[in-house]
């Protein structure tokens, strides 16, 4: 069960020890920013004062959406299947920025439609063959949910004790942005219309028939819902297996990397249901979907990187990661004052 | 002469060619943002659609400010020349970020007061022992800031030559952010009291007091400058050093990868003289330095990476620079929709 993954809250003295140590090295007090806020959370998650983010492991997530049969998306819902063979073909953006900054990846079935041969890097954990449509009824049943959950619980804590340092996490769906826009108005409150944006390349008139649509499904279920209940209501698996992994990562200590909105959407519900992995968490980057924008806000999250990416697969999780290896090698490679010789402000 | 360094245009042709390149790759168009640019543009600097970004170097212009007499640094001009110990003993944080990242440093003396030995690393162009006082006279001769622009330009060219296919910019100088607003003001007519910032850490009453200083030294000169004439009143040679390699590295047909706030105040001198240089040149990282905003809209730049860094010393550069990698693995490595069997949009 997913509450069998317990997680340990972050030390205070570990991040104050972290900070002290930070604010010797050789700069002025704070001007290294956002690095040494990256710094001082791996030395948090780590317990330590020689932080290492490497190996990294993307655990990409795959799954379709029964909504798609509602028209709100510009792309058929074959190009999941066929994605994931470009992914298992290594001719993908995920796998080349993967290759390109040393991070392995596995690629997870949570629950695509079409059939895929036996492949050495192909996870299999296909649940049901793309969630229904969420127009008409739940997107997955609760037992199909704690599945998925507890399969990317799982799958993560795996990884992590296979040595790994940063889980990233990434999604390949068509269809999942209206997932992710609806679990945003489900569980904040968000208007539908406010979150709404192209996904993978919708026209104005897309964008504004998907707002009807989206509208349309969220009145079957009017109001807030809980964070579970939500991303059962509205899938998709591969969203619920990434917030189930955002978990999984937290409970064996590792840090949770983010990718953009679809992701981020998995990290709100699993944030919502267990705020002491927020702690673990790092959102990488800002999605261009308007949307993101918003759910940012409603976390509290400032993502590290802002390059318009709207693509998805982990590949904003994968261009920020080398951010955080340059944070952990500041901390454990950089000179103190005192080492150094190097005299303090004037005051 | 700086003259003597003839940077060719970029050819519309060779960008569209990118472009087409970058358009079949299977991702919606458009949708990996500011990395499709990054390859446009090393695609147009190079000529090719085999864009390579590596090896890279960070030239890192060291020198010392006579202003700082006035009392417009938190800190003592001798942190100038530690520093650059510390940069030879490879413990500051451009030494890490570049070790982590895989670029090569130089270490350049344009203007240093202390003295320090030989050093592998260490090239020694010690144009004079810092600039002169600027509230009173002009920070170099016409002779020293010639000398200081051409050195720049022949090693970043020699860089070039050697294989390097980014050249980073990076500066260490006690009292430099004070060049650097006095030049955005000069040459681009800003306000001082909005450019204005905390340097390597005043207080609000140091930046007032700041502030009232470079209104004085200012006073000397008013009204708009050309960017030579500015860099000769107010330096410094690290700035005009960094200017110079801007147009060697140009010239030589290489990227130049600009770092913060002073860097930037090089580079607005280098493409106000030499506009062919822009489509060369990367700007890295948003600085906090209130002034660099200013700088960057100027300039119509917009930084990669945004990290509340206010450091220096190429820092922001290295930083960016893997995105540089990743942008060219991109274009090289990424799949088409054809070679992938990957549907397109619906119409």
């Amino acid at each position: 069960m997913l509450s069998d993954f317990h997680i340990n809250p972050v030390s205070k003295s570990a991040l104050d020890k972290a900070q002290a140590a930070i604010d010797i090295k050789t700069k002025p007090p704070g001007s290294l920013g956002r690095i040494e806020e990256l710094a001082r959370q791996i030395c948090g998650v780590q317990n330590t004062l020689s932080p290492v983010a490497g190996p990294a492991k993307l655990l990409l997530f795959a799954a379709d959406h029964g909504l798609v049969a509602e028209g709100v998306s510009a792309w058929p819902s074959e190009v999941t299947t066929q994605m994931v063979a470009n992914f298992l073909g290594g001719g993908a953006a995920a796998n080349v920025f993967a290759r390109s900054n040393g991070v392995e990846i596995s690629i997870i079935d949570a629950g695509i439609i079409g059939e895929l041969g036996f492949h050495p890097d192909l996870i299999r954990a296909n649940i049901r063959k793309g969630t229904a449509n969420s127009m008409h009824e739940d997107a997955m049943s609760a037992d199909e949910l704690n599945q998925a959950l507890e399969f990317g619980a799982a799958l993560a804590k795996s990884a992590v004790e296979n040595g790994n340092k940063v889980i990233a996490l990434g999604e390949m769906g068509i269809g999942n942005t209206s997932s992710a826009t609806l679990l945003a108005h489900a569980v904040h409150g968000m208007g539908i219309a406010e979150l709404t944006g192209p996904g993978a390349g919708l026209d104005d008139a897309g964008v504004n028939q998907k707002i009807q649509i989206l509208e349309k499904v969220m009145a079957r279920k009017p109001g807030r819902l809980q964070p579970m209940d939500a991303l059962q209501a509205y899938g998709g698996l591969e969203i619920a297996m990434m917030a189930g992994a955002i978990i999984g990562t937290a409970s064996a200590g590792a840090i949770a990397l983010v990718d953009g909105f679809i992701a981020s959407a998995a990290a709100m519900c699993a944030l919502a249901a267990r705020p002491d992995a927020t702690a673990y968490t790092v959102f990488a980057h800002r999605s261009k979907e308007p949307g993101h924008r918003l759910m940012m806000e409603a976390i509290g999250a400032d993502p590290l990187i802002d390059l318009d990416l709207r693509l998805g697969e982990g590949t904003g999780a994968l261009l920020a990661y080398p951010l955080l290896l340059n944070a952990c090698a500041m901390i454990n490679e950089m000179a103190t004052f005192e080492s150094a010789g190097v005299s303090g402000k004037e005051t």
